[in-house]
């Protein structure tokens, strides 16, 4: 049942793309895994040299269940996510793991020696972890990102798991390019990382409180269902009653149920046709994302003399950076 | 002496430009509080039309002293651009705050009742707080907060203050337009925390330790001093030895000493000729954000017909997002 949802969820999808010619891509399209983890740093590398390949590769994506994870330092997301992926494995499904949260043990938390507590999942063959780096080179982060995820899931991972920290324009873009976004909050987390929360729970499918064995948590889920009631939170463009699941990933409790709520919402989506304008929507904005790359490469690196005049132009203030960049695009 | 400081950040600069026709301009340039609001929202729209006023009023900023404040949720740096702005108001020169930080008393946080406890400076006319929306239409944060912290430069303020939360590609970039860095970390945040700090810990100029008062923190500022002489953190680029400060805003201890830090910072830049190297990333990194907002304007607003014809055939697996975009870009 929980493999029909996510079959189901790419009704969709037109007909099956013919065999590549291309030997990396049918590697890919097995699940070898040497060799999607090569597709995926072609991905991360910026220039247009590997475009055509990329192309090919969408075109095997489309099949799996994308699911967006996201919520403040501290909020237990990361746990979560493990949790969640080993109930989903039990029921045979497989899982890709996309992570550009700082202080994911899946990325730079490993240097606290976090990705120890990680021993039990990457073990699975089943499972595909990749983190991806958030420094480094100025944008480019947000279309990668969803680059690899594409690649996991023409690799044929079932579920994909985009985990991103709650804060940051392009980590907030990134989650929300997935089929069920859902919002990590904890019970107990100071007053300002609770207002930092704020800004990302109206992008909730599902509201998950982690921690539940706490005695405050109850109060924490109270709070967001009198926010969802009052209307303060949530979108209201879809049927879908934003459901609040409390979880405890230490004791294993409401994982079950976290699962299965997941799989509600991919048949909604499929039941309701709001697949199709989530899907327009995400396009729409790896669309303007990918176009923002391209400008960018375009100015730093093949027209970086231009650039350099420029910035002497500003620089004796004979031209302000708006303008400067209207020249630019203009004449490239 | 500090003024001094401020004036000789500015010795590169160009002449002064002829006084402006534009009375909205010549309003800001006086300084009116409520023009200055004025031009700021008119920063803040999208759209082309007012690209004219702000590229005229750019060539009136430059003088201004631009401090970038940065650190994670829980770090004290909101208290710490309160005491900051009241320490710098004691040497007489006026302040402007723009805050990113959804957390911060000057934004978001303000929900929480924050906005109180700023009463003691909102009341002052040298000071002038502006915050930006985090959330909203894709990108055009990184430009809009610029925008307005050239407004405040332009308008006469002597330093710009320009805080955000440590987390996010946009929100990094924006604080590195700064001339001095300042990353604040308090003693005792949680692992999730503290890693997610390790990758803004390299942006700083100044490494502020908050919080001095409460036991740890000694222990914090001797990691920061050891991980800066190990060379794991710090660009090395500069011949700038990055301090660490312990301030206790609650006790306004360790202020002082910061004020004079970020004077003595400014100077260094000054007298090294290390300035004009920053002016020319700060540009780089304007330029290209201004592209990025331009293109996107183009692709979501006036090609909003061929954007859709796109997403049909992208939906359709006839294209993918990249080239995509690049038929779009190429069109425009």
């Amino acid at each position: 049942m929980a493999e029909a949802t996510v079959k189901s969820t790419s009704t969709t999808q037109p007909t099956t793309p013919p065999a590549s010619d291309n030997p990396l891509l049918v590697e890919v399209l097995e699940g070898r895994r040497k060799s999607v983890a090569r597709m995926m740093s072609l991905a991360e590398s910026t220039g247009e040299a590997n475009r055509a390949l990329m192309a090919e590769m969408h075109r095997h994506a489309g099949r799996a269940h994308v699911v967006g994870l996201t919520g403040v330092p501290g909020s237990g997301k990361s746990t979560m996510a493990r949790a969640l992926t080993q109930k989903i494995r039990e029921s045979g499904r497989t899982v890709g793991i996309v992570a550009i949260d700082p202080s994911s043990p899946f990325s730079g938390g490993a240097i606290l020696g976090d990705r120890i507590r990680m021993a039990d999942i990457t073990g699975d063959p089943g499972v595909f972890i990749r983190s991806m780096a958030t420094r480094g080179e100025l944008g480019g982060l947000a279309r990668a990102t969803l680059d690899v995820a594409d690649i996991m899931d023409a690799a044929g991972y079932d579920v994909v798991i985009i985990e991103t920290v709650g804060v940051g324009q392009d980590e907030v873009d990134v989650v929300q390019a997935a089929h069920t976004v859902i919002v990590v909050s904890a019970p107990g987390l100071g007053d300002e990382v609770q207002a930092i929360k704020a800004g990302v729970l109206e992008i909730a499918d599902i509201h998950v409180v982690s921690k539940s064995d706490r005695p405050d948590a109850r109060q924490t889920a109270i709070n967001l269902r009198s926010m969802l009631k009052l209307g303060s939170i949530g979108s209201g463009l879809s049927t879908w009653e934003v459901p609040v699941v409390s979880t405890s990933a230490q004791n294993s409790e409401g994982i079950d149920k976290l699962v299965e709520t997941i799989d509600t919402h991919g048949r909604h989506l499929t039941d309701t046709g709001e697949i199709e304008g989530r899907r327009r929507k995400i396009l729409e904005m790896r669309i303007v994302k990918a176009a923002e790359d391209i400008v960018r490469e375009r100015i730093l690196h093949k027209g970086r003399d231009k650039l350099e005049r420029l910035i002497d132009r500003s620089l004796a203030q004979q031209i302000d950076p708006y303008n400067a960049a209207a020249v630019l695009l203009d004449d490239s």
